[in-house]
């Protein structure tokens, strides 16, 4: 096949590549090249780079795609803490089925358009349960770290029922304990408005 | 300069070449490569290369630098749940002094030999307290996750005030829920054998 010419007969835009780059990506990361890429749509190296800037835009690409599949927060749902956890262990199950990405995630969601609009929805939420903006930023970092080191800690294994236990355990510990503290820090307020 | 022979009057070894790596990395990971590596020791690439296997193994040793100035927790201290407690804040007060070396740490602890000696004298201190062996590894876990997430949420800025109060919060708020969680445990084997 030394020679073949590449010919592709449908359009190639972005959504195919990223469709072809995550079918690369969910089995190795490392496969992922623009080369392999090149190879998967069957066309050139070059034709590739008049719709993407290369590997690193592919990559980031590739974390929307995965991200996008998250629950989304519905504004009109009852409790906000419910649904900030919900989020988070929607966001774990969705990693689950993306083995080998855990590190692109990791170094991405920082800057990702989709983990922002999530931690949006995820901030609004518990601004809905009296949250001041700080509080909820607060809570949602919290939240955040200990789902990213969860990620981080496997080094690209897939999660064990150990980890998953764990999580959930830890993640209801942590929402439990900071809405206890949250409320203790009204309760203060209101006393000392109370008292003056 | 060009064509200088590199000629190093000192021996060459291998402390001496995580010490100039250090030097390198702390200010920038990607400035660290085999090449910049010869030209702060002043020798030649080759000769790097009888002492170290390649930029992998340099970051492998540069993390185990790293993390051998982490406090060690006393066997003989008093409270197991305190001594983990003191840990965890020691290693982060660490790495905020090699800025930029979070993703490394992150990427190489699952396998470092400090990290898991770190790791042995945790579980060992959490032992102590009457924790089971699967219920130390689980404490241990969680409250690892919570510093690698804050650590990967940093893509390389420095912590803010933020992030430290955050943390030592959530810190607190884990190990007390698990404490809670462990002792309600016991209280239930407990009740459970008094009712047989």
């Amino acid at each position: 096949m030394v020679g073949r010419p590449k010919l592709r007969e449908e359009r190639l835009d972005v959504p195919t590549i990223v469709d072809a780059a995550l079918n690369i990506a969910r089995k190795s990361l490392a496969d992922l090249t623009m080369r392999s890429l090149s190879d998967e749509l069957n066309v050139s190296v070059g034709a590739l780079y008049k719709h993407v800037s290369g590997r690193d835009e592919v990559l980031a690409l590739v974390v929307e795609r995965v991200l996008e599949q998250a629950p989304r927060i519905d504004p009109d749902s009852g409790d906000g803490w419910l649904a900030l956890r919900a989020q988070v262990l929607g966001v774990q199950d969705l990693m689950d089925r993306y083995p080998g990405l855990d590190d692109v995630v990791i170094a991405h969601s920082p800057k990702s358009p989709t983990a922002n609009r999530m931690r949006r929805e995820g901030i609004a939420a518990l601004q809905r349960e009296g949250l001041t903006v700080a509080q909820a930023h607060k809570v949602y970092r919290a939240v955040t770290w200990l789902w990213l080191g969860s990620r981080a800690a496997l080094a690209g294994r897939p999660r064990r029922k150990a980890d998953i236990d764990t999580f959930a355990e830890a993640l209801d510990i942590l929402i439990d304990g900071l809405r206890r503290q949250v409320g203790a820090s009204e309760l203060a307020v209101t006393s000392e408005e109370g008292s003056r």
